[in-house]
Parts: C-alpha cells; sequence; structure tokens
C-alpha cells in the first residue's frame, strides 16, 4: 500500500496498513521468555527454604561466578532501581557523593530513590551521549578533601547508556583507572548489559572485557529488560564491598523470599548465552528498523544504533497518529524526538510493518 | 511403625519413618499455587505497557476495590518489607514515630528498613502474645505535644502477629477508635492477612470486619506466604494517605516494571476466594498437627493454633534429629522452643508422617 | 609608598605597605558586634528554662514577628546548614525534590547535607549569576504527575546570591508566583538576607518586598554573618509549614538549650535596624574596594557590587602574594579569579590599605 | 518561719519562706562560668578563618589531646543531640544498630535524631537504673550474621546516666571487652561527663579510667550543662573513625563557622580543671540537698545522688505549689516522681531555701 501523496495526514491516518503485533514502547513491555516461563514452573515443586537457601540460587550464583570470574559474589533482588540502590549502598562511604550523567537513570528517573535510601547526592555532570569521559572525573579533584563538599566517591556509568550508546571496553577501563587513581569506585548500571555485550562482540569475553577486566567494581545486571518476568542481580567484583551486601539487600527491601523463582529465570535466561543472543536479536530489529525507516523524508535519525533503541525526530503532527497505531514514547517533546525501542520478541514483521506505517503516514 | 521404648535416640533417629514431602519451615517455602502459574503464563502473551498500564493490574485493583471498598486505593509491589515500608511512607507525617510490639516483622525481621528508609523510629511496647492493647497506645499520651520525642503516629499492627495470636474485630477497632482520638494513623501487616481471614470466619465480610470497617487506614495485603510466587499489595484505605503512594512506591524501589505479572497472580489468587480456602486449608493442617502432636508426651504446645503456625517447646535433644529427617526453624533457643507452619499445600499425610515422625523420636 | 615600576613581583612583595587590621576572607572571619556581646552578658544572670521558655527568645521571636508580620513564627537554630535543612524539611512532602541552582550554597557547600536528612533530590539549574529565572521552573514541568521522577516541590532562593548578586522585590514575586502556580512552595536561603535588604533599600519595607509580600514561604534569617557570635532563625511565612517544625527543629540537631543566649544575640541584632546598619557598611566597604581597585590595571572586575564581595580576575603570580599579605580565597582557580569580602567591621582603612597594597604588588 | 502543723497545704502554700535564687529544672538552665564568658569577650579581636582553622580551636583540641591522649582526636559541635549523632554516624557500619537502654537520651529524648539521621535502629533494653551490664549484650549475639535482623553494631552507654547513676571504670571496661569481642564499638554519651568524672575521683585520671583506659571508642564529651553558653565536643579515640568525621560533621550541620567561640569556652572550662571542680560543686549541692531533705517526713528518696540529680517521690498534691516557688519537672506523673537537678552555679544558700521551702510545705 502506498499512499498518495495528495492525500492529507488525516486521511493516510485512517488507511494505515496492519500494524506490528508488538508496540516500540520498551524492553519492558515484552514478557518474559518461553524457557524462563518453563524455568518457573520447573522450580514450582515441592518446597524450597526462602531467601536464597535453595538449588536455583546456588546454580544462579555459580551461573555468574562463571561469567564474572570466582571472587564475584552475586545478588538477586527484584528490579533495576532496587538493584541500583543495592550497589551503591555496598559502594559509598560516608558523606561521598554518587557522579553521573545528567540522563543517569539513577538520577533523572528513579524518584530520588538513591537520595532517599543511600542519603547521597548525585553529582550529575553533563554528557550529550550519555557517557562520561575521564576529564570529568578529574575536574571533580578539587572537591575532595574540602569538608563543605560531599565527597565524589562512587562513579555510576550506565552500559549501554540512556541514549542508546555504548561505552568501549577502554572507555571504561580508562574511566575505572581514573577514578580508582582518585579514591573512587566505580558501579555499572547494567540494566541493558546485554544489549551492551552483544553490541560490543556478543560472548563472555566481551561482557568481562568492559566490566571485571575494565575494573568496574559493581555491576547492576538486567535480567528484567533481556527476558525475564522480573529479576536483577548486583554483581560485586570488589570483594571488600560484599562484606554487608546480604543485610542491605534486607534493609532496602530487595531480598526476595521465594528467592528459588528469580534464581530459576536466570538459570533459563543465562543458559547457552541466550541472554546475548536474544540482545543481540534485538539490537539487530533496531538495525533493520534503522535501515528502513532513514531512507524515509522526514525522519531524522543518526548514524545507525548501538544497540536496540532509535531516537529519531520527526514531523510534529505525524507523531500522535503514529502512536495511535502502534504505541511508543517521546522522548523530548520541544524537538518533536521519539523513541523507538525494540525488545528480545521483536519480529522482523512487526519491524517492517512499523516502517511501513512510518512511509505510509509520512506519505 | 512404633518405637521401641527402650531404643536410645539416636537408634530412633536411625530408624525414622518415611518423611513428609514437604517442610514445616515456612509458608514462604511453599511454591505458588497452579492457577497463579498458569495466569502468569496466561499474562505471557504479546507486549503491554510497563508499571501497570496494563489490563492485568486493572483487574487487579478493581478486584481489590471489591474487597475494600470503592475508596480503597491499591498498589502493587514486590514484597512484606517493601509493602511495610511503602504502607508507612504513605502514613507518617514528619517528625512521628510508629508504634508496633516488640515481636513486630516491621521491629525484629526487616534488618532496620523501616528506620533506614522512612528515617523514623520504631516504638517497640512488650506484647507476649503478639498484640497490642489500647491501654499501651494510651500510655504513650505523654509523648504527644513535647518537642524533644519523636511524636507516636502510625500504630502497626500485625494480623495474624507474629506469634500467630489472631485479633477480633472488635480488637482492631477499639485500638483504631483509640489511635485516631489520639491523631494516630493504624496500619495492619497483613503478610498472613489470607490466614486471620479464614481464622474469622473465611468471608470478605470477616475481611473488612478487621480492616475497613475496623478503621485501619493501610494494609499490606500479603499474597506470597498466601500462594504467589511473589507479590504483595498496598491497599490505602484512608483515601487522604494515597496522595503521593504512586511516587513513593518507586522511590522506596517496590514498582515493578512489568507489572502484569504481579498482578496476574493476585487475579488468579483473588478469584473465587481462592486466597481464603487456601488460607483454611493452611490452618487446618495445624489444627491437625496440633490435635496429633500435642498428645505425644514431651510435646509442650499450648491450646489450638488460631492460624497455620504451632510454636511447641521440645525435648531439646530432639530438635536437631528431628530437623535433619523434616525441616523447621528454632523460635527460642534457649527455652527450646521451635515453629512448625503449615501452608497452602501443605496435605494431611505431610502432617501425619509428621506426627509419626515426632512420635517415633519421643519414643 | 610607589612600587618602583621596574621591580620584580618578588622585590615589590618583599615591599608591601603595612596590611589591613582585617582580613577579606569572609564575613564569617569577623568576630560579634559589641552589642551582641554585651546581650550575652546582660542575659547570663540566673538561670532561665531551656530550649526558649525563657524572656529572651519571647523577645526575639516578637522581634521577628514584628518583621515579618502576625503570622509568621520564628525558630532559633545554630548555623546556616542546620536553618536550611530545617527550612526544608518543613516545606517538603515525600518524594518532592528542592530546584535550586547550580551556585546554590545547599547543593554546593552543605556535604549533601540535605540529601542525608532530608532524603530529598536537589534539582540544580544553571544561573551563570546566581539567579533563578521563572522560565527554569515552567521548564521543570514536564516531571510533575510522572511516577519514575523526584517531584519539584521546593524552590530555594538564596538572597542575596553566592555570587554576590540580588533579587529585586519583582523578581522573587514573580518566582514566587510561577512556583505556587505549579504547586510549589519557596524558599529563601538568607544567610546574608541583611546585605540584600541593605541594597535594596535598607529599610524593613525592603525586607518585607522580597519575602513576605513577594510570597515566600520560608526564610532562613542569616545572623551569624550580620555580626553575632552564631545563630541563624528559620522564619515560616506560610502558617501550614509550621505544624512540625518544633518536632523537626529537634530532630535535625538543631534546638540550642541555653536558648536565651542565640535570642540575646539576636535582640541585640535586631534593635534599631542595627543588622541593616552593619549590612549597609560592609556593602558600602565593598563598593569602596571596587571603586579603588577595579581601575588598577591588571584587576578585572565587572559592575560594582551589589552587596558585600567582589570576584576580581588577577594576573596569577599575583595573587599568592597577595594573599600571604591579607587573606581572601580563591574562587575560581582555573581562571584566576579570587573572591574579597567584606564584613561588618571592616573599616574604611583597611579597604584603603587593601587597595594599596593590590597597587603596589601589580606595579 | 516554722509552718503550723494545724495549717492546710493551701495555707502554707500561701506562706513559703524566701524562695531560692536558682531554680532546681535542669543543669542547663544555668548560665556561662564567668571565666567562659571571658573568653569569647576576648577571642572577639579582630578576624579570625571559620571553620576551625583559628588559634582558639587549636588550643582547644589541644587540650582535649592532654585529656584524652596524643591519638584521640576532637571536633567541636553545637549541641549534646548534635555530639550523639555525629558520634554514631562516625561509628556505624552499614546495616548496624545502636545497642542503648530504654532510659538512654538518644533513644528517648532526641525526637529520633538518630533514626533519621543515621536511618539506624536503635535496640533498647530495660535497665532499672540506666545503666548497661555485659549480658545484655551478649544476649543480642543470635542477632550477629543473620540478614533479616539489623546488626547490632554500637553500644552506646551515658554517663554519668539519665537516671543519676554512674558506671565504675571497671564495668565501662568490661562493657567494652564484651563488646569489642563481638565485633562492636563503643559510644559514651557523655553530656554530665564532668559530673561523672567528679563523681570518680575527680581528676583526669578518673576521666581516662573510664573512657581512654576503659577502651571506649568514642565520647560526646558535654560541655553545655558543665558551664558554656553553649558547646559540645566529640572525642575519637579510635583513630580509624576518625578519618570521615570532618566531612560528617558538615553533614550533620553540626559545624560551627565561627568556631572560635565555641573553643574559646572549652578553653576557659578545661583550663585548671575547671570542668571538673564545676561538677564536684553541683555534685555536693545535691548531696546537700538529698542530706536536708531525705529526712523530711513524707519525701521518699533512695541513697545519698552519685551526681547532680535527685529523683525523689512526693505528696501528690505537694508538688504544684512547691513547683510554683521553685521551679524543677516531673519525672514520672504516675508515680508523683520528680527530678532536682543542681549546677555548676547552685549555692549553698539555694539548697538550704529549697529544702525549708519543702519542709515548710510538708508540715
Amino acid at each position: 500500500m502506498t499512499a498518495d501523496a495528495t492525500a492529507t495526514l488525516a486521511e493516510r491516518a485512517a488507511t494505515m496498513p496492519p500494524a506490528p503485533a508488538r508496540m516500540f514502547a520498551s524492553d519492558n513491555a515484552a514478557g518474559a521468555h518461553p524457557s524462563v516461563l518453563a524455568a518457573v514452573t520447573a522450580a514450582n515443586e515441592g518446597h524450597a527454604l526462602a531467601y536464597g537457601s535453595d538449588a536455583h540460587t546456588e546454580e544462579a550464583t555459580a551461573r555468574f561466578r562463571d561469567l564474572f570470574g570466582p571472587t564475584s559474589d552475586t545478588f538477586l533482588v527484584w528490579n533495576g532501581t532496587g538493584a541500583n540502590v543495592l550497589a551503591l549502598a555496598a559502594s559509598l562511604q560516608p558523606a561521598e557523593s554518587v557522579v553521573c550523567t545528567n540522563w543517569s537513570h539513577i538520577a533523572v528517573d528513579e524518584t530520588g530513590a538513591p537520595e532517599r535510601i543511600l542519603g547521597a547526592k548525585l553529582q550529575t555532570v553533563p554528557a550529550p551521549d550519555g557517557k562520561l569521559v575521564p576529564e570529568q572525573l578529574r575536574e571533580l579533584h578539587h572537591l575532595h578533601g574540602v569538608e563543605h563538599h560531599a565527597q565524589p566517591g562512587v562513579v555510576s556509568l550506565t552500559q549501554s547508556t540512556e541514549l542508546g550508546t555504548v561505552y568501549g571496553a577502554d572507555e571504561v577501563a580508562e574511566l575505572c583507572e581514573t577514578a580508582h587513581r582518585m579514591g573512587m569506585r566505580v558501579h555499572l548500571d547494567g540494566a541493558r548489559i546485554a544489549n551492551a555485550t552483544a553490541a560490543l562482540g556478543g560472548t563472555v569475553s566481551a561482557l568481562r572485557s568492559f566490566t571485571v577486566d575494565a575494573g568496574v567494581d559493581v555491576v547492576s545486571f538486567g535480567g528484567t529488560k533481556a527476558g525475564l518476568l522480573g529479576g536483577e542481580a548486583v554483581v560485586i567484583l570488589d570483594p571488600l564491598l560484599a562484606r554487608r551486601v546480604k543485610y542491605l539487600r534486607k534493609q532496602v527491601t530487595q531480598l526476595p523470599s521465594k528467592m528459588r523463582f528469580v534464581a530459576a529465570q536466570f538459570n533459563a535466561l543465562l543458559d547457552g548465552e541466550r541472554w546475548i543472543r536474544l540482545a543481540e536479536h534485538a539490537n539487530q530489529m533496531a538495525a533493520r528498523l534503522h535501515e528502513l525507516t532513514s531512507v524515509i523524508p522526514g525522519v531524522d535519525l543518526p548514524a545507525p544504533p548501538d544497540v536496540n533503541g532509535l531516537f529519531p525526530t520527526l514531523p510534529r503532527d505525524v507523531i500522535a497518529p503514529l502512536r495511535d497505531w502502534c504505541f511508543f514514547w517521546d522522548w523530548d517533546v520541544s524537538r518533536a524526538q521519539v523513541r523507538w525501542m525494540t525488545a528480545w520478541d521483536t519480529t522482523a514483521a512487526d519491524v517492517d510493518r512499523f516502517a511501513a506505517g512510518v512511509g505510509h503516514l509520512l506519505g
């Protein structure tokens, strides 16, 4: 179906082609991978001690040790905000602040949970592409040692970032080196760590290159967006930081009682590198969407995406009818910029249909 | 199999009868009811907006309005500690304290989460049977209005209590009346609200009698111990307290992103009063266990249980071999007191086998 | 003594003219006005009930009612950080944030006290001249109502600002109107409110024009920098916010036990508008310093100061010898910018000598 | 003047003898010792850098090192609640609780400041005489290592206690040994440390015997009740705990800007052991009051006081007229128990007059 160039927008909106079966709203609008659900069902046999004293949790923590090395220590939790708060609680010294970008999820999208639960300042620095650079850490040096300033203590990176960019392993390593030299620790918010891993080579080695090998001290390892019903993991890489985490997890309300069900989900997701394969697929769907829509006149898109999100600018009047047809979120209303996200279950047909719809509307 | 009275304990422990299929450790050692799992599986279709903008959540909140009345407002959360913290965050005014018993879960078993996240004092008062009485509230009157004291602001009751007792509806009503007259609000920690409902008549009317009808302002409604994979609900009964809860839920890390899966679980549990039926069963299994074991010489048990827990005192040397055979937790080591809990899935055969094992060991 | 233009900097530094009797470090490097000390001495007679139940405190709160109107309520506290924390604690609703500039004392110079004690996010916005404008508030509108964002709840202005600028009464009124229309309250950090009052006319009417008349809800009224030994006041202008302040003052550690001595200081300072006269003098000394030094080649100074601080840029190598001779603080090392502050006790001779020293060093 | 035994209480109340010049309300109803005021006056010369970079503060910290040893580190603060909060902030690890008695000032009389600012649970244990015993610490052992419980981390003793009792040096040492063996630190709330020092020998050696020599880790050293206008000191005895105190002091709002004036007060108080002499006097006045009133029929008083407070039980109807004549506070209204406190400035004539009044009223 080709839109008649002389049709009005309203006319074109009234004659949209078939909509995709799935939205492009967010990767947390997707459900769970079938293997995850199967694992939960299989784990629902008889009794198991609560709070992680069960075989599923033992397996999950072993799987994480396989990923991050034998001195790593993993704590399963409910959700991303909880994972970040726990990771930071484990890392912060008294009177310290957390350095992060102005786009960081902890600063913008967690309703002040870090400030409330940690009692710590978030020191935001501007990052047009969502990525910190070492110079921004060095510029904070003058705060250190002065009693009137919260002491920069933890650097929090998001990988992949809220803007869909990805730090290279060397970039993370340089940030870690700078942070450590300044006496700071490094947290990596990996709500989309699977997508970043896929983007950087799609192997466990790739994962290790920008985490444990780069010097990161603690990781929020995302499961929910990668294909779980719900569940995240806090992976402590610096053993010195692990000492009080078991108490802190309960204290910040992040200790699942029937933990076997969170663990079983991760066991399915981590099995056979499924988490990487699913993320690779999501990334590919975003690339396909970029390929098909960036050529449509009126769609303003920069270079192909690193991971699974596009941030196009559209003619303003097109946004509402397009969204009514297949949902997605605004990103920056003032610039008519929106966000299109793919997920582990986005199909090529979904992408093709969506692109067709965009093309139809833009005539 | 009858134990030979002349056999030693070790000999008897070596010849235990067949063990129960399920432990008596806790109701959170049980898995999820099959209908709950089926509901999660059914909900795992296509995409749904995150954070509760989905049909399953709409249904769950409607179901809770059916239970608690049209002005109630329900917020699904992850776990019990989270529910309690959120309920209290919604209820507290600045510089107030929470009045609760010395046995209360919030004071004893939440690793100080309330103090950390609420920044509020827990004012514990002694309660040998786990229940507050109005006189204990009145005795706090001298604190009100004095700037040097945290101001008692919220009374937190646990129903059923941590000691397996149950408040009558009139008892809750009198506590609410006293609290309200003193300017305080009332929170009910209902991690086992299903068991209490079953104990007090097993109807929705019973539930309402000790909550909304009694004047309770906010309820932590337990799902996990009642048969979910994991999930609780904060039900705000006083509409004035609901105003900021949506922000607070995210702020205290208790906003599930793929909320449809928490909601679907509750929809299955609440359907056809299943939650009450399952709790009635658990309670009956505890009564059966009491009946069978209270007559065994050496088992010191008070009156039959109100709900699903027994707190027997045993000959000290019997505890370890009994637990090795079928797990349960200590309650008060100094008194050789243990806790036996039944769950929604405990069978009569489990109970009979357990009682047989107790009898066998006690010769 | 005139510097020989051919002398080296080291030679000129070795032949400095007589140094001023007082530094230009900060207004908190000055001591207390003699009348303040006399009042403390006079108050040190016999016993007086603690925590404000004394005649001196009664007088002080009456004096503040005279300044701010009969519905205002004043709470004496120890220091500026304490005053700000208390004022914000009184103003914030749960899950709200505080909007302030990137230069604000609460965000930069209080070691994260607000985040720790309030558990609230500080939402900083850039302000090259230290002043917020209404448009910056309006731009935060998209955060309101979205559960993922801390809710902007209190706007905190500093008057006079950390950069030595002053809001006009109309500017404050417009900010208050905008804030109130958006459902926010307004806090004014008046650590140097006396200097601002002096700058805006030097009358009580001037004070009222940019506080109570402009719609400000709560004021931190600075005493320490205005000539006290130590002491500040939190003035609640919106009576709705006063309800829990007496408890909060003790809770945030800001309740002086022998309060008569803080009150007596304020009684002396407020008597006969002494606080305005002293601040006028400090402002005049800064103006005199500007007049004498802005004409010296090498001293880069913008327009004459609104209040009692200058922020000149100097030839970099001149800073150290000048500071060794008469102390002041760096402001922005990267730009060779320093801060010169006058105080209530700075004399014309101090200024003249300091200017002479600057001129001498700069040859 | 002798009361006529046949006169009614009202008649006797109408014919009271001359009242004392000072109340028996509290030691914080007394003013400052003249030497303290003289020191403040002397310190009010010219400019001095703020926040402790001045000669007076240098002298004060040296004086405290003389008292507590060369590895001690002292931080001057505003008030007792602030000192306790700072001392505990320096001592607590994440997820720990503070063990203290049910009478402790931190638990009862600080409006929940510790919970709010520290985010930590106060674990209160009953102490009829205000003193903890080692067995009470050992009974908390079962909490250690269990993730569901706040971990007892700091023991807080009050010396002299809120009930006017005094720990012997050996008692403190045994508590410290027990605490340290259990991995806990020990805080001593010394709001009345001068009175305790006087009671235990009146020498610096006595002070050291129950602090640094006994193994205490951090001390709140009271100045206000000992004769200052206002000022306390946090003395860190375990150097490991001192590392972050300078930041924490500012963060908890306890950094005086014109610190010279707090320091000068302490310099006067500590000079020539004045603090001990003044406390000895206060203690003696309490002993005198005990001697004169304990023999009056109707006054129920236990053994002579250790320090400067009496807690008599009186005929209920006598309390109001006695208080109207010379003020003191209730202690336990339900038992008609009151508190009479002496201060550094209480005179023998004050005591004699007060005792005469008691005798007169009691006929």
